[in-house]
């Protein structure tokens, strides 16, 4: 039972930390820039900062023992390329140096797939596969890591680095896949979409944040992929969406043409996850989207 | 004909690189920590400036077009492992940041043969040479590189990264291997080192900072390896210097162990520098040792 910091704890997966960190029996302290952000978390203490402007000024004030970094720069469409990520490189290291001078011990942060090359056959593993990120986001990602990774001994603490692969869930941005999907086909709209061949790793959001939760009481250091293990193609996600969502006549599959570079596979082998850190989700893809279409239902519902 | 910004001006390199840069024809801008750096050099316009304290300062001030970014943490003995690289990460991209709001166009950082995995044969090739640095140092430089050069293009910069070897010459560090042997010698005292089998490719400062100031004049980008090309063994080196300060009876070689890890071989490939950024080196070891321990023969003259 530790003090916990968490960053990016209003955001889509650190909302779903909480929780998990409070069954554990953490002190969970909260940073978000979002107003509001602790809405419905009154067991959690929240911290409102812009770690942009102040890394380590939270971290000085809760001198947590342990590290939860989730805050990065994420608007759709957007990160892949934006300069931001170099800030957010600049932030998170920043964040890390303060965390140890005030004497924490264990921190977790998150990395992303596009740390690996991708277009190679197979699955992804940690301390395997080739970390040739392909973009802007997946480099800032990966210098990260490799920054973070050499000077934890040096600074005396451990550290882990979950590689996020895909997820969804309800409260996810519209911009993105399921999102888009299922707030369509509720609001009675078309949904155009590649053909969908891609195959992908999807996790649940609160399988992912229930992840980060047992990173931060693992003691497994280095990267760790973050993801189900199970390959699906874009296709079967798409539509069970128009199944569940009761309007598979509204989906448009092949109407638009697959993103330039978009590689065929990117999916994950799951080992260290299983096996050191010990979590398995809990929420299976069908479960997962019955559940993420339900909630986008109560959303499109007129008020 | 630019206005170039350079920081460690007043180190090491960044002195040899202040007239190459004059005789181009450029305004040059000189920006150190450490008082009375510009002496001797009138043509030069300094700044006092503490780059890790304001990275962004001098570089909004000057507006400089190009920029040739030297400054980094260099105490020998403690580099390797200082958690002091860290914050020469954050500092380094947020000057290339602050660069391009500038609307500075041409960047040039310095890099090193640390970024590259060790102990595999042959030389170090910009491109296909593996980068696994063994140290903290290694990495940061590496981490720092791969965001720079992801970012380049977004942020509209052209970028390059002159990866250094090993280097020597008047006014290094007494603790660093040439400046300890030639000032112990001269000092009448006896040099003890390792058997010195490492076979290592060493080039006068004046020439690295020569490379730096073509580099910056050139349009490659990317990583350009900064060295002779060719390799000579620690022993050779020593004895060299044992004749030229005609003291060889106090060398006392293999007296000591090697450092444990110590590569057999750190050598450079140099096509890129040679035939993309059309630079070769005008002093031979030979010669660069014979003035060197000429130099150190006038700091041992008592004054």
């Amino acid at each position: 039972v530790s003090r916990v910091l968490v960053t990016g704890a209003g955001g889509f997966i650190g909302r779903h930390t909480l929780r998990p960190l409070l069954e554990a029996g953490h002190d969970v302290h909260a940073v978000s820039t979002r107003l509001g952000a602790g809405d419905g978390a009154p067991d959690v203490e929240w911290h409102h900062s812009d770690l942009l402007a102040d890394p380590g000024g939270v971290v000085a004030r809760v001198a947590p023992e342990r590290l939860l970094h989730l805050a990065w720069y994420a608007e759709p469409g957007r990160y892949w390329t934006a300069p931001e990520n170099i800030r957010w490189v600049e932030a998170t290291l920043a964040l890390v140096r303060s965390f140890a001078a005030a004497n924490g011990t264990r921190a977790v942060l998150s990395g992303s797939c596009a740390e690996y090359e991708w277009g190679l056959p197979g699955r992804c593993v940690e301390g395997s596969t080739p970390l040739r990120p392909a973009t802007l986001y997946g480099s800032a990602k990966n210098a990260t890591r490799e920054v973070v990774e050499a000077a934890a001994g040096h600074l005396g603490i451990s550290a882990a680095w979950g590689r996020i692969f895909f997820l969804y869930g309800p409260g996810e941005d519209r911009r993105r896949l399921v999102a888009s999907v299922a707030s369509a086909l509720l609001n009675g709209e078309r949904a155009a979409t590649s053909s969908g061949t891609q195959r992908r790793d999807f996790l649940h959001v609160a399988d992912v944040g229930a992840a980060f939760a047992a990173l931060v009481d693992s003691d497994v250091s280095g990267a760790v992929n973050v993801a189900s293990g199970e390959g699906r193609s874009l296709r079967e996600v798409i539509e069970a969406i128009g199944r569940e969502a009761g309007r598979p006549d509204l989906l448009d599959i092949g109407a638009r043409p697959s993103p330039p570079g978009d590689p065929d596979e990117i999916l994950a082998d799951v080992t260290r996850l299983g096996e050191e850190v010990g979590f398995r989700p809990r929420i299976s893809l069908a479960e997962g989207l019955a559940q993420t279409v339900a909630w986008w239902r109560e959303q499109a519902r007129p008020q």
